[in-house]
């Protein structure tokens, strides 16, 4: 069950001021669910976005780029579940393109106008005749307050919607951010992929929001990890429409930070959300490296913590099992390393230092804490100003479970 | 239970000349079993070793180094289960010195002759008056038809015992090869450790026995994974007594490439044993990735392969989860990867190219190969002459048990 995480309430998911969201059940993989979700903008809104750095990426991930590079105004985003789309060469290329211009021609736009999303089974053609027959009942029910919807209908084999709203004011202006998210492994090759979107009323430059969106991806969804798989359809796009009637914020403008701030605050809660209903999880983990020469040493032994099964399957079982842990910073790839300089804590409780266990410690203490749902590991490296935190879960009995059953 | 792995027929190992082996029950952790091993060479033997690279190391590893790095000959070793002396700081240190020194007052030579060896649990002391306790009965029975009970010695929680011998004719004359080894994961932080010790009787150079030591490794331990996790305590140990009477082979010796490949066959069948005797294993994989532009390339697709839990479900499920190899491979890091060039192969079935599924490929044909225990992931890069093989195995329910339940 997700930790600590509940689906929000339709009414906490507010309305952005120039744009909507209609959905239909379009039977993609499977009857009598939300599976077709367009969202659409006004003219005069700004759009960024991050892909997978999979090489084996899904075509719908080469157009979005494609598209964005042309610098026309995007108008519209359609997402498909039940189908991702990738490792169909050519031809899932052209359905990508069937797609973009089927909504072009209902919109009155260019097909380049329109980013294609698609998540679900991979290898197998995307059943483009039936995203197509979708479209007409999502352009029927699109309205601004549509949010929860939309949030379930990206979902594939999460248990929980995912979505947060957050308010600031500017200019004396209420600037409202709403988003949503997908996903419960790095990867589920076959019911594929992370996908985040997250829009603003805010008038944004164009830089502004690209680099808003690099920022946020980088504190978000570039620190989480289920299983170290990356999909071959991962996606984050940020949307400013530009209508709370602000003055216009570019990269050096005042107010820059503060919405960047708040749209990373969102992207965090976003990228956790999905961590929280990762495949099996029990448990909520951070891992803080601090002291690091740079962020990039930091990053490598926050990863080789939260990747290594051992580490994951021990938090599973609540075992406070630290040798695990001093074993993955020692291998973590760190140069020149002094493990006879560094804390390690549980929470609170110090429970390495000089190379071993701290004199300190009892066992007792670190069982307690391995005993809470969320659980914060800290490391410190004594080497330099650096710092990185990322999230992740626990391995468990139904992690091979869901993994191992899927197609079956 | 182990894939295709049954523990060696007493006399198939076969003596090394000039080496004896002899063990003792002592207690260090639970009682009734063998976990102490001496190994002692006569004079003039040759010995070489490659250790983990955790920078988290055990006490005994950097003895080792140390003792190795003197250039005196080596007389024995000493190997304790239920121990790793890792994580044990300077005290540590020390009590693998006082081991050492216990060992070569009883065979009268210097300390810095010895290699200690540990492996089991970590971050508590060694029990050392045991384990020195424990060193007059190994002498006792100390023979060179021992190496059943040796490889029964070293055992934490192996399902079986690893040992295999080899003999071929140099100069007329009969050689010997006779190794055994230990580990049932990458690492079992706790009960830690891969161990390999392979003994020949050939004369060799100091310079041949290191030779064929890194070239052995990077073929075979080097070549293994479970769950990815690097052990504080990893050892392979190569010994030469030069007793079968041969012309002394050193590096450019026209039977040098005759006993490389000799110790180097024993040396992998040793390492595929760990692996075939992994944690939950139910399935033996070896993973080929052929044609690449250099070594590193091929290794990091075939680590991104054997690493990826997503992919060692679905061979635990049999299930012919083609997208998930193909994603790995995409998320490899291989620089400028034309994905729409390459072939994967399952045994001899070719299953995906052209960036997709092969228009030939059947379910039934991957569901076939999926079936079998043993079974070849082969990847056709086609951008150069480079290839590597690893092996390693499925990720099963017993995997989360094992690693889950291990100190309860």
């Amino acid at each position: 069950m997700p930790v600590n995480l509940t689906a929000p309430a339709a009414h906490s998911l507010l309305p952005v001021k120039g744009l909507q969201l209609g959905f239909a059940e379009a039977h993609i993989r499977k009857p009598n669910r939300k599976d077709v979700l367009v969202i659409q903008l006004d003219a005069g809104s700004r759009v960024a976005g991050v892909f997978t750095t999979n090489q084996f990426c899904a075509a719908p991930v080469t157009l979005c780029k494609q598209h964005l590079k042309t610098g026309k105004e995007i108008r519209a985003l359609v997402v498909n579940t039940g189908n991702a789309n990738a490792g169909t060469g050519e031809e899932g290329l052209q359905r990508a393109q069937q797609t973009c211009s089927a909504l072009a021609d209902l919109l009155g736009c260019d097909a380049e106008q329109i980013l294609p999303f698609s998540t679900g089974v991979i290898l197998e053609p995307l059943p483009v005749d039936r995203v197509i027959a979708g479209l007409p009942a999502c352009i029927s029910n699109l309205k601004a307050d549509n949010w929860a919807n939309a949030a379930e209908a990206i979902m594939t084999t999460d248990i929980v919607a995912k979505g947060y709203s957050k308010q600031i004011m500017i200019d004396g202006k209420t600037i409202t951010i709403t988003g949503i998210s997908k996903g419960s492994g790095m990867i589920h090759p076959n019911m594929a992929t992370m996908l985040g979107y997250i829009a603003t009323d805010a008038k944004l430059t164009q830089a502004a929001i690209e680099s808003i969106t690099h920022h946020a991806v980088n504190r978000s969804f570039n620190c989480i990890t289920v299983d170290g798989d990356t999909s071959t359809n991962d996606s984050l796009i940020l949307m400013a429409t530009g209508q709370a009637d602000n003055a216009e914020i570019d990269v050096n403008s005042a107010n820059f930070a503060l919405i960047q701030n708040a749209m990373t605050e969102v992207a965090i809660l976003l990228a956790q959300a999905i961590v929280r209903d990762g495949e099996g999880a029990t448990k909520f983990m951070t891992v803080t490296v601090e002291a690091g020469k740079d962020e990039a040493e930091c990053r490598k032994v926050a990863y080789a913590i939260a990747h290594s099964p051992l580490i994951k399957t021990a938090f599973f079982a609540s075992d406070p099992n630290l040798g695990r842990i001093l074993a993955a910073i020692g291998y973590a790839g760190v140069e020149n390393l002094d493990v006879n300089n560094m804390q390690l804590y549980l929470g609170d409780v110090l429970v390495a230092e000089n190379g071993g266990r701290a004199k300190s410690y009892e066992e007792a203490q670190g069982a307690a804490v391995m005993k809470e749902a969320e659980i914060l590991v800290r490391v410190v490296l004594n080497r330099g100003e650096s710092a990185v935190t990322i999230w992740t879960c626990d391995f468990s009995y139904d992690y091979v479970k869901i993994n191992a059953d899927y197609r079956s």
